[in-house]
């Protein structure tokens, strides 16, 4: 009965995700440094929900419009004229409990919006602190999947694509899976399991670097801790809020 | 002295070529089933030059005009009105030797050509049949080097990812490496080694089961064989010859 089971694609980059029929699926938006682990956090200790914007302009008016906490990066530093940043340890409970969070990031929130503009049927989003919810979602919805990476500037990155190997192992059984892409995500995240922290330091990866340099090596432990915030972010009306 | 090696990049896909700078760069076309091997493979049996096409239309043309031998497919079977495939096995030495074969595939010729229009600055082809070549062409260059993958209409396959693995294995010493990309392409590559085979099988690769179901097994392993065709085609005025 294989041919029965929902088919499941992995878009490594943006630029790729033209490539695969969203209007039917339900699209995983993954950006693991640091957006949608960010986002899982934030929704998991309280806020009422998260606005993704693709511009600083608009995430500065809608802040101000209902009283919003601004925030996001480019480049992985705070936007200029922004009040935050992107990373989850900036929003504990009793800072962000009960208020809004807009945000906006280089590639995570631009993704998302690409999702929209293509139909996808559902958007929800995907991180290691919340594994396990997205994983169990994916399997009760019993629809064709699309995990979305978000790369960096259309450049595939590894700890995407760790994440996607990490959904594809724990809900293949419910798939049929004809897509080389998830077959390499799931073969590296079987390599890098044991200690992905260590594979990503091994392996050089870039982004690795890039927030290790601006001293940010707890912030990249975390976004690669599984289930530390078990929430399923859904993306309904302009919104992201907790299932 | 690191910055001082150049750098290397993979494109996944010929959709990410966009994102490298392939103008002061030695561009490797990499198309492993089998647009690539067959074209090392002719070389080696004597082929006096392979022109790819980038069209079926101009592959009969061109034929006609020059005398060659017309050879193609679309979607992994001989094209229309062409006399031959893409398989390595249909050009030995007692037919191909002397002979200018015209060749045009689904995704490796027509990456050639985008490459081209990129102005690359220099462009060779790289398959398991001419691993040791490219490698120590790549070696001796001191250039950047871009790893341009064919894909399957646009989406990442295992093969040539793997083939980019298996070069990067072999040159990382003497370039600069600060591409995801790369990293996970050696990573597959050290997990698939002992046996490429087996482990396209394994991962369910959606190439291997396209071939296969043609019979093609045989191709397969042929064009997961390291150094059995050892010649370094470069492209020079429309043509691939031997260096």
């Amino acid at each position: 009965m294989t041919n029965s089971k929902p088919a499941l694609y992995t878009a490594l980059s943006p630029a790729l995700l033209h490539l695969y029929d969203v209007s039917h699926a339900v699209v995983v938006i993954i950006d693991v440094l640091r957006a949608t682990s960010t986002i899982a956090t934030a929704l998991y200790n309280g806020a009422k929900c998260v606005i993704p914007v693709d511009s600083v302009a608009k995430c500065i008016e809608l802040g101000r419009q209902i009283d919003g906490i601004t925030a996001g990066e480019r480049d992985g530093m705070i936007a200029e004229g922004l009040e935050h940043g992107n990373s989850p340890f900036e929003y504990p409970r009793d800072f962000i409990g009960g208020k809004t969070l807009v945000l906006t990031t280089t590639n995570g929130t631009k993704l998302l919006h690409m999702a929209l503009d293509r139909g996808a049927e559902q958007i929800i989003t995907g991180s290691f602190p919340n594994l396990g919810a997205v994983c169990s979602y994916l399997i009760a919805q019993n629809q064709p999947v699309v995990l979305a990476c978000a790369a960096w500037k259309d450049k595939v990155n590894i700890e995407d694509q760790l994440f996607a190997g990490a959904v594809i192992n724990q809900v293949k059984e419910h798939f049929h899976i004809n897509c080389d892409s998830s077959q390499i995500a799931e073969t590296i995240y079987l390599d890098a399991r044991n200690d992905l922290f260590q594979f990503m330091k091994d392996r050089n990866a870039s982004h690795y670097h890039r927030l290790n340099n601006y001293g940010l090596e707890k912030d990249i432990r975390y976004c690669l801790t599984p289930d530390s915030a078990p929430v399923l972010p859904l993306y309904e009306n302009g919104k992201l809020i907790i299932l």
